[in-house]
């Protein structure tokens, strides 16, 4: 019987399990609760125990782990959302089994969206990747020669943190201001808006609400609302800017867009290209740049890609 | 008998071949004009005719080559310092050595001296490596994963043409304005002074010059002349950001920098060092920022490197 592989997407408060053939194909998945209790200390605990009641050991080739922290050499350095320290995931999860005989691997979660993508999604097929996921912050992810970049300290792609934004210099949560993160994340997008509010009287649909979301922002704008284009454009531009930086890095074969904001979809999309290209010629003309296909399973897909 | 590797750096006006053992040991090299006669017609020619009078190709594994224009996947696109459009170097090379036997690569010569450098120099046993070359542009050199990053386009590593200079807007030869090439190569920090020097009226030792070159900006700055001081301070703020972005991007074992206006040296390191850090904190608190150590030789020492 042909092994199989383990993907598995540690979050804050679940952890998601998926079981693939090694050509990609997920053949079932789960979610189990994530024990946050003694600094997470229980947390691989309980992966091993699922994975031991469900499997037999032998039937499986790997498992890849992604942790929501910065991950060097198998080595989670800190992860503020499960309460880790330093955590050498393959040395403890091998005790845990107790064998070594199977692969274990871990990562960044967000560099692990991008893995995804690349063996079952959006970019497969392609060896050199840039995704960025624009959620409640933007992360990164950067796949060279068809292998994840964690980089020295685990901060390979992290493009939510590329210093951008000369203007408005909203802080970041990493302690730094002008953070791509700030501008171009759902919470940036409306902080552009609210900006935008603030010091101008232009009449907008957005003076209407409270309280607004990015996916406000986005669908007024649709609807031909000046201020939420203007709003939109901005963070397009920051993006372009910053997808331009890796560009002259690594000038990859496609970049991606995913998390909540890109829900925006094609109409994010158009904005980014208008401003990336004349930014990249002449030493690009044509990439192509599309939406991430795999939603919130990217990461166990990614996860299982390492040790495929 | 071991077979040996041939490096080839070609240049508008020479041709640099070494021989070269399998562990990177150099044993010969020489050194042969450039014949631009019919757009660069003769230029493989010369190479291969070259090789067979002086070696037994069945000696021979490998011949990599460099050459001063956009490379991808061994078809270079159009080098207007040679004349070529578009040659496929590798099928061209095996055509006129009459076999296929022999491995052909070729790659951009920026991207090869950071090769290089990985080889037998001041990044030997990295796997992840970022090199600046500063002498009449800025070129630059990305290896991720032990191997080159050319791009899909052939721009990966064209560390010159990150636009990120938003004041003096000075033109760039590749159209744009404000790339790292226009305000930290050797003609650009000359650019940087000659600003200053007008629209100031600041004492300088450099007003006593009609015309003078970047070596000169170095030379009275390390002797304590205000106004080059903050030349020099500018110009490693704008290698400092640039180098933040390929931070975020890959998190780099090590950064270099080389060509002729690295010889300003340590001088130049660590006014870059005392920009970089504080950019990139909490991502990244140390990383190796070194010199280059072989000059003009890189790019053999980078060909061969390809067919190792």
């Amino acid at each position: 019987m042909e092994k199989t592989i383990l993907g598995v997407d540690i979050g804050g408060t679940s952890i998601k399990i998926g079981q693939f053939q090694l050509d990609g194909t997920l053949l079932q998945k789960w979610d189990i609760p994530t024990n946050r209790k003694n600094d997470g200390a229980h947390i691989l605990e309980d992966i091993v125990d699922f994975v031991k009641q469900q499997f037999s050991l032998d039937s499986i080739k790997g498992i890849g782990f992604g942790v929501p922290g910065p991950v060097s050499n198998d080595v989670v350095s800190h992860c503020v959302n499960l309460g880790w320290g330093r955590v050498d995931v393959r040395s403890r999860v091998q005790e845990l089994l107790g064998r070594i005989d199977i692969d274990i691997k871990a990562s960044n979660d967000a560099n692990l969206a991008a893995a995804g993508e690349v063996f079952q999604g959006a970019a497969k097929g392609y060896q050199n990747v840039c995704m960025f996921t624009l959620g409640t912050g933007v992360g990164g992810g950067i796949i060279v020669h068809g292998q994840l970049v964690n980089g020295k300290d685990g901060s390979g792609g992290e493009l939510g943190h590329i210093l951008i934004d000369r203007v408005h210099q909203f802080s970041c949560n990493c302690g730094k201001k002008g953070c791509l993160d700030t501008i171009a994340s759902a919470t940036g997008i409306v902080n552009l808006a609210k900006v935008r509010l603030q010091s101008t009287t232009q009449p907008s649909l957005l003076r209407t609400f409270e309280n607004f979301s990015a996916k406000r922002v986005f669908d007024v704008a649709k609807g031909g609302d000046e201020l939420a284009i203007e709003v939109v454009k901005e963070a397009s531009a920051y993006l372009a800017q910053a997808m331009a930086y890796v560009t002259m890095t690594l000038n990859p074969d496609i970049f991606l867009f995913g998390g909540g904001v890109s829900n925006a979809g094609e109409y994010l999309i158009e904005h980014i290209k208008q401003i990336y290209f004349p930014l990249v010629q002449p030493f690009v003309f044509e990439v192509p740049i599309g939406l991430a296909k795999l939603g919130n399973d990217a990461g166990i897909y990614g996860a299982a890609y390492m040790v495929k």
